[in-house]
């Protein structure tokens, strides 16, 4: 194969596997070692694309707001009503089953680097990730017909309903409490923003 | 002073340096050396209360426990009311400016600490914190009214939008949705548990 193209593969590789172990076991415990391992990358070679730890996690924070973008535009493609777009971000967590496991790997990875320090490159960069939540969310609110006010209050409700309840299947190791708490999360949706077309 | 009250003493001092700098900059950065340092105590005085960071960690969960518990009571006593005592629980954030800049104390702990690993004694005595605060409020809306499964989806329901909205706050660095959302999970807390005596 073409030596740019397995320098790219090579780069996404090392990439997947800090976003598997940043997840798994955090930042602290990850070293460019561990990633280079399991990469099944000579570590040598890992300096060719990434210097230090920090560029990698950046690297995988750009990973998962891409994965996120890509996610909410599917679903936008797919579903013309806004409540039916909401509707998949809050079904999303049923469909990983690491959610109880290790949490969710966005709020999870915020609330590890933002301990950094307050506006550190990582902290900041990782709290861009609950950002485009936030966004999408209350996207789906306005085109839905509320108010800019209501859309951005609404959005900050769900967000914060998701990220505490798995948050709490993840600390009590409970599907059951996921699955009911998305359930009623789903309900407060339906009476937040009534079926109608998109505008 | 005695000395079986001067060791105390500095026990407690230890502990409560462990406490703020776990809150400030997370587990992964802090070490012994620099919970003695913050305390004042010589580092060689520090192993004759905790021989491990692990074990202090022990000791700021715990602390962090009673201190829950203890606001809990008080609450309990000054307010016949599970609405009114549920209501503190709402508002304890506002009155501490560190959430903004640190996140909850609790579960921003809790979500590091389980990157551990599943089950290690860290993550399972940090996830009792989380129990702590579901148990609070499943009892109020017992004690209002509600039944079992009633109180306990309410109770997840509560701590869910508590967790989630702090963490938003946090990552956010933003008061005024902190305030906003707390309205909010107020308002959804009369229509769940309208006022009414404690039984």
């Amino acid at each position: 194969m073409p030596a740019a193209y397995a320098s790219e593969e090579k780069r996404s590789a090392l990439v997947r596997s800090a976003k598997e172990l940043l997840y798994e076991q955090g930042f602290a415990a990850t070293s460019l070692a561990h990633v280079a391992s399991r990469a099944g990358v000579p570590i040598g070679n890992v300096y060719y694309y990434f210097k230090t730890k920090e560029s990698i996690v950046e690297a995988v924070i750009a990973a998962h707001e891409t994965e996120l973008r890509l996610a909410f535009a599917t679903w936008s493609l797919k579903h013309r009503a806004p409540l039916d777009r909401l509707r998949c971000l809050v079904r999303a967590p049923l469909d990983s089953p690491a959610i109880i496991e290790f949490g969710c790997p966005h709020g999870s990875l915020c609330q590890e680097l933002e301990k950094l320090g307050a506006r550190t490159p990582l902290a900041t960069a990782a709290s861009r990730l609950l950002s485009v939540y936030l966004d999408f969310a209350r996207e789906q609110f306005r085109a839905g017909g509320l108010s800019q006010r209501q859309a951005a209050a609404n959005a900050i409700e769900l967000v914060a309903s998701l990220q505490g309840t798995m948050l709490l299947a993840h600390t009590t190791r409970s599907r059951a409490l996921l699955s009911t708490q998305l359930k009623r999360i789903e309900r407060w949706l339906e009476t937040a923003l009534p079926r109608r077309r998109a505008s």
